[in-house]
């Protein structure tokens, strides 16, 4: 049974991802997709499966990547340990994806979803969580609004908005959050696998309108050089939070895994100045405020 | 003694941070220096000391911090833990800088000299880098010959140069060093705290003949747009070197150290692209080589 779910979440995951791709070249019409399919060693030098990557350069979006993987195998006793498992096999597969819009109206956006086995553990996790630079508060409501219809069913909206709340914090920079948040769970297993897998799925199909409505809304909207600088310099902010407290960057480095398509999420262009901080009385001063939890439904 | 070392240290540390500072304005006609005095508390919120970060930003330096700190007081007793020390007080002093120049032709340089003491243990740490994006052979050799000469009267310039090439690395980048090396040593402590001082005290008063010269040669080489690129990609493994990898950049964020100040070591601006290469044949394909241990003197 966990065998036969297990096959259907890698062809869910695939079809989501040509989905998401089919998308992104109908927004985008100077789209250019550059497919990788990747194959890896396990910790004892067996085949452990692999993935298919797909990074995205364009006019609208600037850069992207929209990625699929199944590893299995063996892994690290360290690391083994370190996730608290009995033995040092695991399986995973999941799709994640990062999308950064050139103009700085559009927000940028993540999301994640994925099925994981380690020695006698299995769960599930994911999320979406947007990064907005400009206070469009609409677009955070119907952002927020899309994922607790999603989540409403299941009667699991507020719990999983309160987990991306303190997920997606840096810490080191007075638990700013990288963005406005959404939904983000991880090690969930009610102990019925069927019951998961359906909401998993459930969620993960609602990741197109959740956000690409938002992009066809703003991509023609007009901005300026300081629009611009508040965007370049709170990418920055989200390569500190990637790099520093992600724990899926940090699996997939640790466990042996494509670092091109693990840091495939870091920003094409990002600016870093001491103290930044943006003009006082602007929007972007505006935006600040909205980087910490709020209820957005 | 070692109260008056102390004292010492913090004196020799702040009298360098003037000169390299003098140095820059020197260099740099439109260098803008923005200067902030901070204070700290420690864990239990008593007074813990302080520093005095120099932010720079100029014409030929693009952006610069030269910082120097006292630090002392309590530590979590997780971190005491975490440094093997048996308990929980510690003090720290040390001048820590980093500058990215504009032009690509011009390295960016990166050092820091400390005295820590934790619990019941002392030591000196440091060192000096040079990460360059153009293969100017000579300049690489004049760098490691310069700390070569200062380190042959203590006969440790293989050890430190070791020890700095195993350091200074991208593990998750097979590999690669974030530069070509230098100087680095830790926990340094032979027993004899005066001759470590007067070592250490040798060392960073060489440091302004180890890089300024360098810059001084080539700040007016013409570059093109490839060679910005090449740089501002390399900058891109930087960030991921100091926010991944860096223990000096973990300490700092872990012991309630001031965000700005830690976190001015990365660069104004920063590219990255999926699966990033430089062209065939070009100049910066050969710069690539040279991120590997390499006798340059």
């Amino acid at each position: 049974m966990l065998e036969q779910l297990k096959d259907e979440f890698v062809k869910h995951v695939r079809g989501l991802q040509d989905e998401i791709t089919a998308k992104m070249h109908e927004i985008d019409a100077k789209l250019e997709l550059q497919e990788d399919l990747w194959e890896r060693e396990d910790y004892e030098s067996n085949p452990g499966g692999g993935g298919i990557t797909r990074a995205f350069t364009g006019d609208i979006f600037e850069n992207a990547g929209v990625n699929t993987s199944v590893v299995h195998g063996a892994i690290s006793p360290e690391f083994a340990k370190k996730i608290g498992s009995s033995d040092a096999r695991m399986w995973a597969s999941g799709i994640s994806l990062i999308i950064h819009p050139k103009n700085p109206k559009v927000p940028t956006c993540h999301a994640n979803f994925r099925m994981i086995q380690a020695g006698d553990k299995f769960w599930f996790g994911g999320g979406a969580d947007l990064t907005p630079f400009y206070p469009i508060e609409e677009d955070f409501e119907y952002f927020h609004g899309v994922w607790k219809e999603a989540c409403d069913p299941y009667g699991i909206y507020q719990e999983f908005k309160d987990k991306c709340d303190d997920y997606f914090v840096n810490k080191h920079r007075n638990n700013e959050m990288r963005g406005v948040g959404g939904i983000f769970f991880d090690h969930y297993n009610t102990g019925d696998t069927e019951a998961d897998f359906k909401m998993v799925k459930d969620l993960s199909n609602q990741f197109i309108r959740s956000y690409f409505p938002i992009v066809e809304k703003r991509l023609n909207e007009k901005f300026d050089s300081e629009d611009e600088d508040f965007q370049l310099h709170r990418r920055g902010r989200y390569v500190e939070f990637n790099l520093l407290h992600d724990r899926g960057t940090m699996f997939g480095l640790q466990s042996n895994g494509r670092t091109d398509s693990i840091l495939i999420s870091l920003p094409a262009r990002v600016k870093y100045s001491y103290r930044y901080a943006p003009k006082k009385g602007s929007a972007h001063e505006k935006m600040m405020e909205y980087y910490f939890p709020k209820a957005w439904v």
